[in-house]
């Protein structure tokens, strides 16, 4: 008899449909840079991290609550928007004890995906936050969905890259019939001993995306395990530390 | 300036969206094994294949044109059809001449997919037919869209295989701006020793199914390049050999 949970991974949005959100935890990964930033703002302090789908309800939502609002189009921090998408613009002297409210494209809609499915419980996950992730899973023994935000719906390889990254560290408590999964591992295996070098060689579209903004400090930081090892659970509206 | 024309991979017709299919040649990929058997049944003599979406119309289309029908369902013939799935069923002194009218679930569906956006041109792809697909690609010179079949639309091994295996060979003839594509290619690297060993290594959820029913030379063959080397185009609701 197999007791053990399953863990499905979904590289995209757009194939959401085909898993079983409702029973499970949905753990959204948006590694270049929306949840790589929450898991660095929530370790150094923030009181939460309120995700949100557009520029306008960013600057709406920082005036009432008096949040800071953060947000990039283009590279650029957003118009009427005070700060940007980078993790280090969020240092313990900076962010400690403020709220974040955060505008990202792709990591937002999932969420908010995941949620209207009545996901069992939505967390983020990034490499700066691996290990929390990794520990809550095997926690809870519930079914798994690891879900990639991707880019505008194509799928990514830094996001299937953490998602292989979660399963060669928990498998053996998980029950993966699914082959997205299995694809997900074997791209991280060959890819964990320099990471930064595979998205270059494989011409990560991101990479190239973000390198062009001159961010190579921002992309090796997000493929960095456990620098801002803490859990991000989405509860009411809000993504607050876990523990 | 480059005027390469593009290369996308779409790993689940669920994401064909994506994709700028009116102005592209779409390979339909279902390597276990619609494509496999259709190259298979070209090869040996078929005069054309029909690919059709349901047993019912299977059954009616085969009398109309007194073609031999043909589909499975949960590994065996279909109620009301001939003949299965296995490319070993058509051998030339069988299918020399004939018509064979054939039901699949995955494959059927993305090619009529593929039609509905108005594709530029459909052809199907399987390793039998490897060395022909990449030749054509090369040769026309067009945006390329590798539409992977997948099970359900859920992304599987054999189909990103087959698709990394063709990006392997022809990719200085494209650009490829598609991180799907540089994981197929990845993916195809690891494997393309043995890929047999491969998918039953990585849990391959085809390779089990398959297995099941007795069906290893069968996972075998499709896995093996080359071995019906032609081209099926769809042309006018029937996939022929295109020369």
């Amino acid at each position: 008899m197999n007791s053990k949970p399953t863990l499905f991974t979904c590289l995209s949005p757009s194939l959401l449909h085909l898993y079983e959100v409702s029973k499970s935890i949905v753990v959204v990964i948006d590694v270049l840079r929306a949840t790589s930033t929450i898991a660095t703002a929530l370790y150094n302090g923030a009181r939460c991290v309120i995700p949100v789908d557009s520029v306008s309800r960013c600057i709406t939502l920082g005036k009432q609550i008096d949040g800071i609002t953060a947000g990039e189009r283009d590279g650029k921090i957003a118009e009427g928007l005070q700060y940007g998408n980078s993790s280090f613009e969020y240092p313990k002297e900076f962010i400690d004890n403020k709220t974040l409210v955060l505008t990202t494209t792709n990591g937002t809609r999932l969420l908010h995906m995941a949620l209207e499915k009545g996901a069992g419980e939505i967390i983020t996950g990034s490499f700066p936050n691996l290990s929390a992730v990794c520990d809550h899973l095997v926690e809870k023994n519930m079914p798994v969905i690891l879900g990639c935000a991707a880019w505008k719906d194509r799928i990514n390889i830094e996001d299937t890259l953490f998602a292989g990254a979660v399963i060669s560290r928990i498998k053996d408590h998980f029950s993966i019939n699914c082959d997205a999964s299995h694809i997900a591992e074997t791209m991280y295996t060959e890819a964990k001993d320099d990471m930064f070098e595979f998205m270059k060689t494989n011409n990560a579209s991101h990479y190239h995306r973000l390198m062009n903004f001159g961010l190579e400090d921002d992309i090796r930081y997000c493929l960095t395990p456990d620098s801002a090892n803490i859990l991000p659970e989405y509860i009411e509206g809000k993504l607050v530390v876990q523990s």
